[in-house]
């Protein structure tokens, strides 16, 4: 080693899966002076987020925009097409759906959930087992998360769809969004989601302080007669200001101003390029990690995940020693582990506003991180990167999957 | 008239009684990278912003940051420490008292508004008087607006205190502050209110995004027992995590940066030096609406507000011409009238971030949209306020209230 | 007076005659990152960036951008078209006309400098007649200030093109519009003008850092003969690179930014109505003067400067000390007088991006000043001013003059 | 090959040898607002500007800033130094050498350039040899470059310093840091050196846009009797106005806003650090280099620069077609090669602020483009580098030279 920096010049490399680095156009509408949130100008403003909002969830139906954090929104879906004691049926794919699955239970509802190992994605078919058997139809809505951000698996959510629909059951799907919304597949019409959860800070590059919910005409029905109390999430007062080009009350102005100009980026690039390039990014970084020796936390090729990765260390090896090099001696931020994950891994980020050259950037930081951190490991893993990027080598099985 | 601009150059004066403009120095915290919310950097952070916040509202007890607008902190001091069917004393002091009874309402409580005016403060009396009535203590809390922001009414919190404990009586008492936090002199501890409600957008010269419950003992022994269902909003969870430095959620991390910038030029002016800074500019304000010959919504000298003036326009006059013509032709945003107000008065914000060359502009393109609406009026107004701030004219009754 | 803020909160009016307040939408375009000076996104600047300002100095012909103060432009002007010991005539219409000799001096030029007295506008007669005399023809060029800074008079530069046309004289003709370009009415190809001289900080609401000299044909070819030396300030070389989108040494990639967008929102408020709006903020700011019973710098009517208003201050007076005022108080910056105006007269911007409020504001501030300077004056301007950009009274013969 | 993307998405690395990235904090004070360039405030800036950037000189004597480009300082070193027809000793280490001696010629000195082959440093014996040579003491100065930027060679200013002193030889040495200020160890008082000449957009961090002089006594008494033209660049003048805390015409005020917060972020670091972080970065890049079996461009393995790499591509391969897929592909500008290196070699930028994470992802992202372009290359260069910063392979002679 050469040398040693006490401090840490160069620009920060956040490669968490969230919050992730907002490109400067954006950061520039939302540091825009705040406009009259009552004036014309505003008006304006509603209607393009609106509009905006609606193309990347793939819906022609009503997005609600919270000034919130994700689990507002998480808490919005459910109190308002619920009612006390009702049942939800959710399943276990790591930390964020033990987390809702915890919040259900705290408002009033009757979580059941299907356990999981954290490492592989909804299983469809266990979920169209529990309807079926659900003679009574207890069962109101079923809660799956779409990329569970703590292991970097994705699930497959028409899939659910077609088991609650070969079910004839009439729960309602909800599903969490937080960090696949804008960069993972996704389509809010076409799969029959009823409600779907979203938040600023991941793929719409974004700061935290913006949440969704996208509806559908069955969600806005149950939600007229849900019981569960309501006001801060309540769908109906939201539409209807909306409908007005205004909020019930003071929204995150600057936010929106911000959200604007990220949507019209996604739609430059176009979405489907950008779910293409969030999955090349996470397939180089498998890449990577496959070479170095390790383990993703996702075992099922069919599942890995295009916005982050998680990367089992062996047993013995700290997970946050890694990531304690790679703040210290590389300026960059990786995620840790989560609830049972804690220091068994870390995880990379790949996901909003990124070039192959950032991307190279953190696989080859986090190899020197590994380098530094004393871990032992095979060299090569940014090599197998920039070969599986410029087509040197082809993808293997599955490292395009989700 | 000499011309006619038809688009509107130069910077926007947004002299609403919020949101208010944020400084260049609060803006560029607020835009600079978001950084990791599970990192030692920003575990430095939280303890900084909430160690501030606390100075802001004079109290040594905990202050709560939520990411949200104002009316979730409404919600939150509600559902924080009060039951189901609880009974709450509110206090008709405008539109903002009214909206807070009706969410007390929505989500379960038994609110009841001691009918008000819209001219004049809280009288204390009546809310001790309404407890002495109440033998059974079935209000559990009593809720007033320190600033109403809908009529530039400002109460007197001590005098409430002093209500309540002539009273005996034991309820808890609940100050919404969202346009006077950091504006107008707030006590928490001193004047021994329970919860206080606060917003970012206001005197805290921030946007729109984050909002404050400071709580007494009190309050957090109620929280214990109170059986309001909350899950966002819970205090527990917010004080278990803050404690570490964290958040139970992702906070709104880039407006968490600006908070603490804010905090830090509040402090360096000194709050005394803000508060005394707002009642100059109100004055100074009121000198002007007088000469043009216009009656304040506020009819009480001893109340009228230091954050905002409500201008009352004769019978027949349209107050909302008055505000397009500011900001049609002088490129500057005047408050609406709000509810039963609508058109009736104009709104002119004095508070967050200004200088006398400011207010002094804020009056004269006013007295500018006047003419230029065809509005009659006497002129001279800015005159009488240049008298006033320059010490050629003294101060009369009322005019540094409050 | 009420209080006294011993700190400055509120964003500082800057009413310099120059540098202006730069907008937003400029600042963030300067604020970005920098780009490739070598590569495509570059030369696509250049090209658009000299369009521009061919339009700004409404001209077919060259323009030139320099790294530099406007001071560069102006030694550039002449050491590319003149040669050591050409006699130059110039006009004495205040500090900057002087400084311009005394550079033509410094550089081996023989400036002659018709006196002035600092309150007029150029006297072409007086210019054509000195032509007239010169039958060798040994004066090479004349040299006229459009918009004298230090006094706020504006001179007639198609004037002085009809002069020397009439004297049958040879001479290229130059002019300084560094505070003029962009805000006072000019046209280059019209006009006759051989070298134009432009800076970044003025109507082009850039902070300082670029200068332009603008060309004609004649000035071109009388630049192939030319023996001053030069080679910072060579035109040849800049037209060169130009000519391939480029520069020939590293220019100010982030002004050039900013510039591009500059031009483009003068585009868009349209040339015509950027120089009225000028004319009207000086008429108002002219009726304030009239008012507190000052006089202005400019004694002809028909020359008052659309840009700036010297005020002089009766005799024992400090203009400095109104000044320090406005800067202590009102938290706003007005002009100095310069060299034999020290301390006679204070200058009032009103020039670049501004609102009627702004113009407002700065008149009241400027009110205000005097009041807090002690400063014996009739109260009233902030009204005359109202009623002025109102309508309410008719613009005074020459109040809309240049 | 995966995908191919059209656009760009994510922050752009811009990997030149200069302009280099501005951190966001020097930006910031960059994009604040315009300040009086006459005012008290100011005045401050000036002082603590100028202090700052002796100390980066490590002189004690005068430093001057000029609103220019770092071409304008080349011009200022000669112009207030020398008289028309002095002889000059130059030497030809590339193309900035070779610009140099053009414009030393171009304003009437009499340049002589030592014959150089690009690829290797100053021969300090030759200059004294030719010194020696000089018996009429005609050449009045000695110019070199430090660190030439066409080719990553940097010499020994030190060692002709020494040749001049052994010949016993009058000329002033004046030194070209344009690429090295702030980048390398520069020592202008210990080594003797009369003129330097920087500029703001390399290791200063800063847009292009400001550049320097300093200056040694003997430097400032020959400016008194030397007879070039000056006037922009007169020491003289720019020193006396100094002295006041200003500036004899309007300067660069933004950018020098932007100089005060860059030199306080190289002082934070230490200069050393610095100057070690910077070895470091060419080390890595050199051993990518070499793996990927480039020669690079200079051969002299103590004169490597510190802050670039000029990489040699093998004969009949483009380096302009590299450079072209590192900006297609991944979003990064690389140098070009200038004059006689045009398309032969591309240059790798290190210098400035970067952090590890950066410097591996410029090196993974070009042997990226090298695979994009199809040139062929050994792989593995990314993880030399590793190696290299970490540690698991010592840096070879000469790799951490200069």
């Amino acid at each position: 080693m050469i040398g040693h920096q006490t401090r840490r010049p160069g620009a920060h490399f956040l490669q968490l899966p969230g919050p992730t680095t907002t490109p400067q156009r954006v950061m520039e509408a939302i540091a825009r002076p705040t406009i009259n949130h009552r004036g014309p100008e505003f008006r304006d403003l509603t209607v393009e987020a609106l509009e905006g909002i609606r193309a990347i969830f793939r819906t022609s139906g009503s997005v609600i925009i919270y000034p919130s954090s994700g689990t507002g929104a998480w808490e919005a879906a459910l109190v308002n097409a619920l009612s006390p004691g009702d049942a939800v049926l959710m399943y276990e794919t790591g930390w964020f759906s033990t987390l809702w699955c915890r919040l259900a239970r705290k408002i009033g509802l009757e979580p059941e959930l299907i356990p999981g190992d954290w490492r592989t994605p909804v299983d469809a078919e266990a979920i169209g087992q529990r309807l079926r058997e659900d003679k009574a139809r207890r069962i109101k809505a079923v809660c799956v998360v779409h990329n569970e951000t703590s292991t970097g698996v994705t699930s497959d959510l028409a899939a659910v769809r077609r088991a609650i629909d070969e079910a004839g059951h009439p729960a309602l799907l909800m599903v969490d969004l937080v960090s696949s919304l804008a960069s993972i597949d996704y389509r809010h019409d076409e799969w029959g989601v009823d409600v779907a959860v979203g938040g600023s800070q991941k793929g719409l590059m974004l700061p935290p302080g913006l949440s969704f919910n996208a509806l559908s005409d069955k969600a806005l029905a149950a939600s007229r007669s849900a019981r569960l109390t309501r006001s801060y999430w309540d769908w109906a007062e939201m539409l209807e200001a909306n409908a007005r080009g205004f909020f019930p009350y003071t929204p995150a102005i600057n936010l929106l101003q911000g959200l604007r100009e990220a949507i019209a980026m996604l739609q430059e690039e176009g979405l489907d390029a950008v779910f293409a390039r969030h999955r090349r990014a996470a397939a180089a970084t498998r890449a990577a990690v496959a070479q170095w020796g390790f383990e993703t936390q996702c075992r099922d090729a069919a599942a890995h995940s295009p916005v982050l990765t998680a990367v089992r260390m062996p047993d013995g090896v700290s997970a946050d020693a890694v990531r304690e090099s790679a703040l210290e001696r590389c300026n960059m931020s990786l995620g840790n582990g989560l609830g049972q994950l804690d220091d068994k891994v870390f995880r990379i980020g790949h996901l909003g506003d990124f070039s192959d050259a950032l991307v190279l950037g953190t696989i080859a930081a986090t190899e020197a991180a590994l380098a530094f951190a004393g871990v032992s490991h095979r060299t090569g893993g940014t090599e197998a990167a920039i070969a599986l990027l410029t087509g040197q080598r082809a993808a293997q099985p599955g490292e395009l999957a989700a």
